[in-house]
């Protein structure tokens, strides 16, 4: 079969969809289990080995930086961006600079030393979730900063350096380029017909049907038509909303279940991969957008970027997405 | 010391120098000398274990696929694109996608066993060199494709899957995306003052000098302002040349020796570092611009990329490149 060149709508992106260099879900090098650390920070018990906690769901009772939490948020010890300073915006000839303000903040997602939230309890995603939202909300206050990025690393091969299951958050004083390119994609598919890219693609993927893994009612989670890996899965709300801040508690419900479930659904399928997930909401102070629609990206990390990639921004993808989608319902849980 | 926000204006990408993350070159985790394979299809005698040559270099009077050629150019085994077929460009709803049509490439750097063309002699590199453009020169000839992109993977961390020292060509029916935005930003920065924006970021590097590795007169070898990794590297020639196609025989020549001696030095500093470099030069039907200005990128490859550079499009890097060049410039060759 040759390959077919496809494009994402949002990000603007080229992927080449090679089937010729198929490869089969077990072709993949996944790393063996990862053994457990003999020594987890972020353990209770431990919480004099982390910075002061920022934030935390606890026990009614217990103090902070005890035990007794069922999340507990904490700045990263290495900070990419600090929240003290001023920008200091300047020149250096032709080159543009400014001092690193932000915030940079490590989300410990349960107490048990587990590797991926599929070992969790629904409610203890649920929560997690929360806790992103309550930390969004907060940041966004402080009129220096412009975007809140919600992340996780699992794995080695997706530059994790930490075991025990945990998320980050990085708010940057400017609006990271990623989300400007899909920002003005979808500014410009409103312009010229009035409604949102990102809810005509959850209408033609629901109706289409051959890439969507699950439909909750309230999310769909799918591959994306142009995904950049194989099994790259995004999980988008059906309903119109432009900021994940405003989730209530039942989306949040069902949000969490869904999100547990698309993991261990990768991990069933594909062994204990390593695997990256974003968040992508509205600018901080943008609200109630009528073009932009928050939504989460998965990446599975079992292929590596070579020159081509870095060179063109192009993917190369083994796995036609329809076909991962397939493998994927296929999973029993 | 507080990060620092950098802007590349050539990419517009940001790049967080996170100095307070600080590591000193020893601190990255470079892979053990890598083994020679037992089997290598790339050396002479194995010509068969391949698919016919494109195109070689040969001593005089040996015949096509068979021992002789000093660099030997075949198709990729595994094409991402092939050269056959129609574009037959098309739209699903709200996507877009075409035949995967172009070509894909392999170029056999030279018939010794080696990882690395700093292994090579310059004698050996400058071929290599003349070879890319020979290639880029025969396909430009085919109207239906667009741009030429010359890359290397070295070593498993790179994308690399063959030890023996080679290159790739993938020719591409669009313009990628990342030259796209290169051509913006310099044709941007061409209307406002009428000058290219890399001759002026070659002459603000050979005069600040603190991020310059090597200069030989034709070109200049220097850390970028905004690194994505540790030690990224450019090539840059010092004048105003818009095609790398363009290249004499005098360029090639002081091109090859830098080249060699710019991996080399990396390897020397570093270990068997992992690398990926790409050339960027001018699309294939735009001859002579005034805006846009041939050059290479070198990146080894000791981070890693995690959710927040994917979210994102911003970078960390731990090492400010003012740093980078000071150690680079001090190791003996």
């Amino acid at each position: 079969m040759p390959s077919e060149l496809r494009k994402d709508p949002l990000s603007q992106r080229w992927v080449i969809i090679a089937a010729d260099r198929a490869k089969r879900p077990g072709d993949f090098e996944i790393d063996e289990a990862p053994a457990k650390p003999e020594f987890d920070p972020f353990l209770p018990g431990n919480e004099d080995k982390t910075p002061p906690e920022i934030a935390a769901y606890r026990k009614h009772g217990t103090a902070p930086n005890q035990p007794g939490w069922r999340v507990r948020v904490i700045p990263n010890r290495f900070p990419a961006l600090q929240i003290e300073g001023a920008l200091n915006k300047k020149g250096e000839g032709i080159y543009d600079r400014m001092q690193g303000v932000g915030a940079h903040e490590v989300i410990i997602d349960a107490p048990q030393c587990v590797r991926s939230i599929s070992e969790l309890s629904d409610a203890q995603v649920q929560e997690m979730l929360w806790m992103y939202r309550d930390r969004l909300v907060d940041l966004s206050r402080d009129k220096r900063l412009k975007y809140g990025m919600i992340y996780k690393n699992v794995g080695e091969a997706a530059g994790a350096s930490l075991y025990h299951t945990h998320s980050q958050l990085i708010v940057t004083p400017i609006i990271p380029r990623t989300l400007t390119q899909k920002l003005e994609a979808c500014e410009e598919f409103y312009d010229y017909r009035g409604r949102c890219l990102i809810c005509d693609m959850v209408a033609q993927e629901a109706e289409t049907k051959s890439r969507v893994v699950t439909d909750t009612g309230l999310f769909l989670s799918f591959q994306p038509y142009a995904p950049r890996t194989p099994f790259e899965t995004w999980i988008v709300p059906k309903n119109h909303e432009s900021r994940y801040e405003d989730i209530g508690p039942q989306g949040c419900e069902e949000l969490g279940a869904l999100l547990r479930r698309t993991i261990e659904r990768l991990e069933k399928g594909l062994g204990p991969v390593a695997y990256n997930y974003m968040f992508f909401t509205s600018p901080f102070d943008a609200h109630g957008q009528p073009h932009f629609h928050w939504h989460i990206e998965i990446i599975p990390r079992i292929t590596r970027l070579a020159g081509f990639e870095w060179g063109t921004g192009f993917y190369i993808n083994p796995v036609p997405p329809e076909d991962a989608a397939e493998f994927l319902r296929g999973i029993k849980l």
